[in-house]
């Protein structure tokens, strides 16, 4: 089983006020998916520009000062729940009609976390619909949190992949981003910055050189959680979405351009 | 803690061939709910022309003949789970903009049935959302299910009513139609027709004559479930939506033209 997922960035203008898909990135994507030979995939997306401006504004997994703040988050809540969910029915729809047996997975209707950490999660039923040739298409979401000074959660979907490709046994995880992975340096500074093909450790991104890794809305936190797949014997690859054909090729198990987490 | 079903031929226009919303019957009834001085509470949704026509067309819950016919029905499954969770989304809305704290819960996300009956659903979650002063709004849906030869299911919000009640400990379940409730014979063919109060068995209504219960959709299957709910101490009844005030009234526990379920 491989997890694909598609960064927020990829499929939305994260630089819009608005949540507003990149349909023709999406498209391009979708039918990128449905000519590649995977088996079993799971697609996991981004919320982008449809959940991190609302997720903000209402300060979801902040401390709860009062009653009128709770009010406040839980109207945040449901604002948020709604919006990341007709990205995914985007995603979803956009994925059926390029010939996907794309199904949605709603993380709020099953996913518990504690202290923003995915605590309780069911998914025997994902992997019956994974068994039964369906492709589930999961999100980033917010979620309740069972620390009652925050009660509700941001989780990402970087979180999720990690927790099911733990959990339902991945046997590859591909990162689609919009850049090409990981670079020794920033590359919008250095011209000399050169892209790492390879990590196997957090220590050698740490060498003191200044990486891309936090200039990409946290890539490092994604190394992170890739990196403890590693443990697992889960190897991922960071790839860039917006060139032509890197999707289909990855999913195919062809080369690519890109940061390899592996041994 | 009350349950509120809503009627899918309530919200939607059932004789339309194309999923289409009731937006002045849903603005009307969200804020009757708004209004009301419920303290915890569950919204079901019924799918109307949002789920029946596709559930029919690909026949969702039929035995599977062969491979290609699994693969017609999943694409079924696919679009059905898309266009229900549409209405879904703008229930919620609705009862949002009107001041209710909606969060949508999706089934086919943590329910499975067997043989069209829920078999397993981890409902520890809604009682969360609950507690916290949610709405959840949860929905008609098509799910997995456990028997082999048929795989995928159509589950009713009745069922799933039927199911929380149970779990959840409902005082109150409050079946919002578009009739007044159950009636001793047809009342669009027999002028001397009159509405039952009160029903405390299912012979009680077999008494030979017609009743209403054919032709309203199942209404048999209604009152059969909720009469199976009055054995768990339950009491329901069945109000016609299409008044206004009916809502509001019934969940403020004021009494309302309509039939009830009790002993």
């Amino acid at each position: 089983m491989i997890i694909l997922k598609i960064g927020g960035s990829v499929i939305t203008r994260k630089e819009e006020d608005e949540p507003t898909i990149d349909h023709e990135n999406l498209k391009r994507i979708a039918g990128e998916i449905a000519e590649s030979t995977h088996q079993k995939l799971i697609v996991v997306h981004g919320a982008g520009s449809y959940g991190h401006p609302l997720a903000k504004k209402y300060a979801i997994g902040d401390e709860i000062r009062n009653k009128e703040d709770l009010e406040r988050k839980m109207m945040g809540f449901s604002l948020t729940q709604q919006s990341v969910k007709e990205l995914n029915g985007l995603v979803t729809e956009h994925l059926r009609r390029e010939g996907t047996l794309s199904v949605s997975i709603q993380p709020s209707s099953f996913i518990l976390t504690e202290n923003k950490r995915i605590k309780r999660a069911e998914i025997a039923l994902i992997k019956r619909y994974l068994e039964l040739g369906f492709v589930p298409v999961i999100y980033g979401d917010v979620v309740l949190d069972e620390n009652e000074h925050i009660q509700m959660a941001v989780l990402s979907g970087d979180q999720i992949i990690k927790f099911l490709a733990e959990n339902l046994h991945a046997k590859r995880v591909i990162l689609a981003t919009d850049v090409d992975g990981i670079y020794n340096k920033n590359p919008k500074k250095y011209s000399d910055a050169h892209l790492i093909e390879t990590v196997s450790s957090l220590e050698q991104m740490e060498t003191g050189e200044e990486t891309n890794t936090d200039v990409t809305g946290g890539m490092g936190g994604k190394v992170s959680e890739l990196l403890e797949l590693l443990e697992l014997k889960i190897e991922s690859e960071i790839i860039n979405a917006n060139t032509e054909g890197n999707i289909r090729k990855a999913l195919n198990g062809e080369n690519v351009t890109g940061t390899r987490i592996k041994k």
